[in-house]
């Protein structure tokens, strides 16, 4: 093979795969779930990258594709591993049956037939009079309420289209109904329809009883410009990114080099997008960074695309095309110093490189994207947006667990948590993880007469487990190298990591939803690496129950964490209360987790940057409500000193 | 006169005030301090803008001009104002000897000269063998340390020029002296010499031992290009931004108006830019927004700039020409949502104005932005950079106050902490400010028998004083006009405050830095408005004493605060322990604060943004290390799910 061992699984490896596990099981059918890239074991893989990394000769490292299948239209889940240079399937297993595989689109799509169908709901359709216009289904995977817990579920929202246009495109969420179905997707048959609460009341009717659809008339425009009476607006001119000299990055499959950076994107049917052995000026900073886990409980210039491929129900590849973006920003001034004695400005702009990845969920829609910065800073960026979910509301009503965000339309909160996955290599494989307070001195006749001092007070993390945050103490947290001192600053090389401050998880402790969110707890979690732990909630998380996350796995073992390979996990989210302005469609809500260098270089590894001129950049002058090409000192003039 | 009543002061109306002090004071020289608009008094300059809003009469507002003046080399300061109408000192005040005004850099100047000329430093540098080199100085406001609080005093940190080419444009803070000098600026004369530390070791030589330099070969290059060994990076490629049809702003003297915002900058001596008036979508959101105070205890496309004028020493205007800097910026998208019924995708950019100004504060600079969003959201961004302040330490040495970031070159902590002051005028004058958490539900039989429900939890606030934060309850800041019910969500509109979370002062409560500090003890304070109550530390903040900021303020009178005109101060910062990368020259940290519309508007106010199309972007594709021009989708294409 001449793909690299990182290389995401290719359309080809993912049909071999299939085909072999399908020959397993000559005559059974099948129904697919996932496929991707098994990606080789550390021990192996670090070999590989260090004789990558010194021109030596390579190692063979054999290809292997993960996938996970149903025995379709049963509860039998499995999962495998294919070794396509053995043509070997060398895992084997069936899972036990509390483990649900997640659901599909092609699966949804069956659920909303079924549904369709049901005597019941078409009965409750029937109630609500809205023959002029068509029901729209938004099938969900379903919690666990900890009763049968065996058997697969799959719940229905319902809704109906705008009857002013009953257009495909039109927003159903601003026309929610009043009942929801829950369907088994082994047996496709209906086994519960529930009538919604319509106020602050939180009981709801029974079903079959006459409530009469109220039909309202929503204030808000569609989303969709289409559809929209008016017209977009016309004020805005023009912008273009123009690159006449072509990109500063270099894409060579999926190796990405870009001002000191060094990096190889992955991309996998469970994380998306995902990076390996990133390097800053020929150092090595981190093995792996993923998203590795999201709980949602209630409730331009110059563009490379790289491609990504999953699996279809019956085994067939799916590729999808341009998943990832590539292109570059200019974000305004990286340094700038200006001597007064001279009055010489230096002044150097900060250009970012952005891999970009979005995924839409239903109505909603994440959008991930890491900026590499040349001072050696990661950013990791979530931007959510899409729509809101909704439920019905009584006219004049309000309710404390969500906003009503048009007339007869409530959106309710809820909460998006993330867990970003940061597999280190600060300098090397052993790592350690320290919180860094500051903190003042104690008041002392010859030490701190004034009461002014303060110092840093550093403690790293001994044993596995999870680390508190504190604003008030200026926490800061840091990923070290205790074995290579900085030779300027004289402590350890390091990256710093800023976490997204952010409210951890409201469901109740013993709940399902906390039982099964391990991860959601505590905003840093430190453990041990260890092979296949990869997902804080637990491999398989539909309908879980709990016990097989971050939390089990430092339960049964309180590693050693200090200069040790280890693994961070950061916590981070929105407590989503829904916002007017978020609807019918909703402006991006960002957060972000940056990772910087910290005594990690020599010096700021900006300061090659070449200066600031008009000439590279050729911005041009507003003047008096009209634009006319002249030269400007750019963003450089500015006053000395407001005295 | 044809100016606004908000207008900064123009060269001649500074020249005019100056003139009448200077007359007033015939035959004594006057050291003239600061001078800029007296802006009118609330009640009044409401009355105007309400006139100016519905098209009607305006009424005559008489122009005034602030100027704060010394009688020159004396301790006695005055302040005034100058009716430029009535051409009159209409106040004048002489202040209490414990107050001192800000020094500038012609009085700095001066003081450098006399520190060189005095024998005791004349003997300090000799000692230093540093003959091959040029000293350079570095004047600072001095602290209080609680003697002598009558007496004026400059600190003057002591440098030289890198030995290996003595440029004016070397960057001497890589060449701390180990001594420093304090001077009256009164009387112009050298009042103290003291050696500095030299290792962690907090004691110091006394001035005259015999303690040779230690001349040290910093390993770091110099920040300026000119000046650096190598050639900058030639790895970036032009990045051209390009808006042929012009800016989508407009601006009309100090009026700017853009995507729904209508808004006057406004720039004085002491906050810099200001804005005023500002509404969104035809609605009123703030009437004030400034930096009000800031402490450092130790211690491109289309470009519009305006001006600003302040005052030199004799009482001549000062241009600060292109003090502000507008732009406007595409920051990726706003929203987006894909049908995956249709499989249409919508998706909108999100287009940003910018208002940048940086000043320089001896080594430092800040750079102050507001962004403001289609979406109502008006970000502000301090971003820090320039050179550490930096003292000698000896070789090997590391100190827990500090980090080394050179070889002998250590960069003290210190903490930069600020002051936003918001004015807000939500729907009016008359808001309230309220505190929202998000809060788990009890377990309850029927109303939470899972565990997972959580509802909102609203406090507002009654009395003047301070907000607590809290990240664990998810708290949420509010401007509420709880006289005006948004017709959607049935509750009041409002603004949301989103504040940047950051450590307070770290010195000890009784100490000098604590009392003269007065709004960096809590991160949110809420005032009601009062005239002149425009600076959290007081006016007066050079040597201060404190007992004359916000929190003085509140003790003297809890007003009540729920449904008045009210006034909202946010405290943030960094504490900043250099990084080696920090060194040379520091790339910039980041700090924002946000303010977004909360049930403000009645939908989506981006809703009617156009697509982002390929027409209107002109992206183009990178392919494989060379560029060609061709169609692409832009970033909209992506898997519809990750399955």
């Amino acid at each position: 093979m001449s793909c690299h061992p990182l290389d995401p699984a290719t359309a080809k490896e993912i049909k071999q795969a299939t085909d072999l596990i399908k020959a397993e099981y000559s005559g059974i059918s099948l129904h697919f779930k996932a496929a991707g890239l098994e990606e080789p074991q550390k021990a192996a893989l670090v070999d590989f990258l260090d004789a990558e990394h010194c021109g030596q000769a390579l190692p063979v490292i054999p290809r292997q594709i993960f996938v996970i299948w149903y025995i379709a239209y049963t509860p039998r889940l499995f999962e495998g591993i294919v070794d396509l240079s053995k043509q070997a399937l060398v895992h084997h297993k069936e899972l036990p049956r509390d483990f649900h595989g997640p659901s599909d689109r092609m699966e949804m799509n069956e659920v909303a037939q079924v549904v369709l169908k049901d005597p019941v709901v078409q009965a409750e359709i029937k109630r609500l009079h809205i023959d002029d216009t068509t029901v729209v289904l938004d099938p969900w995977d379903h919690g666990v309420d900890g009763e049968e817990t065996q058997t697969r579920r799959i719940q229905v929202f319902m809704y109906m289209r705008n009857p002013a246009n009953n257009d495909p495109d039109s927003s159903h969420y601003s026309f929610p109904l009043d009942f929801m179905v829950i369907v088994d997707p082994c047996k496709m048959e209906v086994t519960k329809v529930i009538r919604l609460p319509l106020g602050s009341d939180p009981t709801a009717s029974a079903v079959g009883s006459e409530v009469p659809h109220r039909r309202t008339d929503p204030v808000e425009p569609e989303y969709n410009h289409r559809l929209q009476k008016n017209p977009p607006r016309t004020t805005l001119k023009p912008y273009h990114v123009i690159q006449p000299e072509g990109a500063s990055f270099t894409v060579n499959g999926y190796l990405i080099e870009w001002e000191k950076w060094r990096f190889r994107v992955g991309f996998n049917w469970r994380e998306g997008m995902t990076l390996h052995d990133v390097s800053f000026d020929g150092k090595s900073a981190f093995y792996r960074l993923s998203l590795s886990e999201m709980f949602v409980p209630y409730g331009l210039g110059l563009i490379k695309y790289l491609d990504g491929c999953v699996v279809t129900k019956d085994g067939k590849p799916a590729p999808r095309p341009n998943a990832i973006c590539v292109h570059e920003i200019d974000n305004g001034i990286q340094w700038k110093h200006t001597n007064h004695r001279t009055g010489n400005a230096t002044v150097v702009r900060k250009r970012q490189l952005v891999l970009q990845s979005i995924i839409t969920v239903a109505n909603y829609e994440y959008i991930f994207m890491w900026y590499f910065d040349q001072s050696g800073e990661l950013t990791y960026e979530t931007r959510a947006t899409g729509i809101l979910s909704t439920q019905p509301i009584d006219k004049d009503a309000t309710a404390p667990w969500g906003t009503r965000v048009a007339d007869g339309v409530m959106a309710p909160n809820h909460q998006h948590i993330f867990n970003l996955r940061i597999d280190p290599a600060v300098g090397g494989h052993k790592n350690s993880f320290a919180s860094t307070d500051t903190v003042p001195l104690p008041w002392d006749e010859d030490l701190n007469p004034l009461g002014h001092g303060f110092v840093t007070q550093e403690s790293i993390l001994d044993r596995a487990g999870t680390v508190e945050d504190d604003v008030s103490k200026g926490r800061v947290f840091k990923i070290l190298n205790e074995n290579i001192q900085n030779p300027v600053s004289l402590t350890p090389i390091g990256y710093k990591l800023v976490p997204y401050r952010s409210q951890m998880l409201l469901a109740r402790p013993g709940s399902w939803h906390w039982r099964r969110s391990e991860f959601c707890e505590s905003p840093i979690w430190v453990t041990k690496y260890k092979y296949r732990q990869l997902f804080p909630s637990g491999d398989y998380t539909n309908q879980s129950l709990g016990g097989t996350g971050i939390k089990s796995w430092i339960n049964e073992s309180r590693d050693s964490v200090r200069n040790e390979d280890i693994v961070i996990w950061h916590t981070f989210g929105f407590t989503h209360n829904p916002r007017v302005e978020d609807f019918p469609v909703m402006p991006v809500e960002v957060a972000q987790v940056k990772l910087s260098p910290f005594n990690f270089c020599l010096f700021n590894p900006t300061n090659d940057v070449p200066p600031s001129t008009q000439e590279f950049n050729k911005s041009v002058e507003y003047t008096d409500q009209k634009s006319t090409v002249q030269e400007s000192s750019g963003c450089c003039s500015e006053p000395k000193s407001y005295l």
